[in-house]
């Protein structure tokens, strides 16, 4: 990938840049271990319609979603076959704007408050979302049948069970992990059985291959990743860079100061990576980096930074730029904000 | 603030809510210290023009801008009497699309490079950025005289000098606080004296009353304040709220799951207090608190976080709601992006 990083754009920097060859090198990495429905890729990592239509030419034809607007976005896109969005909300006109729009839409409910919203909007079809140890949304495994009751009196089809064992994405060791993630999602199985349905959804990409009782796996980072879920052993690789001006050389200090600052990246699992030097901190409009090789680098000069959360990363940009065979498509971002 | 907090609004969550009467005490409690053209507040904190058009009203129309597109956003919204750039840019197209509009635009430059690019863009005005203390941009002190005469000979203006003493922001001994920063900017007075101005552009929100050298200050934070800032002494009080609405409850874990996630708060400075409760963890789309009193909160009702840093948390947004007696008005967060 050093050829890559060497070859910038000419952008307005800070920018997004994607190589399609390990774009491509992903989503058929993927596809080899959950092809077509088995996967139902999570659009909120990359917040991109051109991205997701490429994943459903490749047979991802179901998306998962954590805002409605990006499920709005998606149906606009005409994206829209089956959509699900994997959390609770209770912005009943919101949701009444979605489900009017022409496409399939199931909506993530874990209490009678969640269930209530969702009818009083003119949902359809509920997922029932089940805690399955992440201290996060979902009902207590053993309350998922009583909400199925709950929902189906209320009106909504119970299409199945979802959750989300995201305390599990970053164990290391694999054996370690098959076992807690097989622990985590007995509990779901369990729920599953309790509300009577076999569409069981879940997983992410830290566990795309050691879940195997979810019927679908909610993976979306995959796609582009990022220097976190790069510290586990996966057959993917880093497809996204931030890529930055050098607006300032210290030569006698030994930094340069590039324009890719904090607002253009997230920063809840700390700096970026420079495959050429150290980052030392990032401030609002700046990241200053030691070089490893300080004559390497003069003002003007592009670098490729790997974004630490590619989720956040993502959201704070207009646009994506789609590098292939050397010319760069404009992605937008068009599922941003909420 | 408490009887503010409480006073939630009907708006889509996450949004930001500013309170008036807090951000008007701010705004009063700076220029007492600060008054007119002293202050030349930094935009970068909040990218509101309509928050800088009650700055401008209360006789601060100088402006401190971090990217091109602030400056050509306070241009076109009528405040661009008096900006300057605080910042490096390599962009000539840029720069020259913005110097080609109606407004005083006077450029920081630190090398022989952004000199050339600020002449070939039609820039009349820079400003001399020395550095000093903080390893980020400007140049070495004992070459702000020299870099000035390659300014002038380019037939560029140079109008002043200025320095971030950025790692003195946050020391809390003001005894020790003021001698640091008298030290940073006795590098700052030379440099001024050898470029031959006596145009001294410098500070923030937390040197505002301790910077005695500098002939303006530049700070932004001071009129929303975050809890960063809030662990200094000083005058200032939170104005601004990420408010969001609890879409869960697990009452036998103790903890409460609100709609405000990491995609909606800058998370360098970690994560966002609660007066209520602790909060736990924050996620893209969530963050998960333990409350003080558990049986206070149902799913649906709605919380205010203070932000642990303002600058990236509001640039995440399209819009903060101004409560005004009661009534909310939509701010647009216009000067996003760069």
């Amino acid at each position: 990938m050093i050829a890559f990083e060497d070859q910038t754009t000419q952008e307005k920097t800070p920018c997004l840049v994607v190589d399609a060859e390990a774009f491509a090198a992903n989503v058929k990495a993927m596809a080899q271990v959950l092809p077509g429905l088995r996967l139902r890729p999570h659009v909120k990592a990359f917040k991109c319609t051109e991205l997701a239509r490429k994943l459903a030419a490749n047979g991802h034809t179901a998306f998962t979603c954590a805002t409605l607007s990006e499920v709005a976005g998606m149906i606009h896109a005409g994206l829209g076959a089956d959509l699900l969005l994997a959390n609770e909300t209770l912005n009943v006109e919101q949701m009444r704007d979605v489900v009017a729009l022409p496409g399939r839409v199931t909506i993530a409910v874990d209490s009678p408050e969640t269930i209530a919203a969702a009818a009083a909007a003119g949902v359809t079809e509920v997922l029932i979302d089940v805690n399955v140890g992440l201290p996060r949304c979902g009902c207590p495994p053993g309350q998922a049948g009583v909400l199925a009751d709950v929902a189906r009196a209320a009106g909504l089809t119970v299409r199945g069970v979802m959750g989300y064992e995201g305390h599990l994405m970053m164990v290391q060791d694999r054996v370690e992990k098959t076992e807690k993630v097989s622990d985590s999602m007995a509990l779901l199985a369990q729920a599953a059985a309790d509300v009577g349905t076999d569409f069981i959804s879940a997983g992410g990409t830290g566990t795309f291959d050691t879940n195997t009782v979810a019927t679908e796996i909610q993976a979306g980072s995959y796609a582009l990743m990022d220097t976190h879920y790069a510290t586990l052993e996966s057959p993917f690789v880093q497809a996204i860079w931030l890529e930055a001006t050098i607006i300032s050389v210290n030569t006698e200090s030994g930094y340069v100061v590039a324009d890719s600052g904090l607002k253009s990246m997230g920063m809840d699992h700390g700096n970026p990576a420079w495959a050429h030097g150290k980052v030392w901190f990032c401030s609002d409009e700046h990241v200053t980096m030691a070089p490893a090789d300080m004559s390497h680098w003069s003002v003007g000069d592009r670098v490729r930074l790997e974004p630490a959360h590619i989720d956040p990363t993502i959201a704070k940009h207009e646009r994506m730029w789609f590098i292939e065979n050397g010319a760069a498509t404009e992605w937008p971002v068009d599922l941003r904000h909420w």
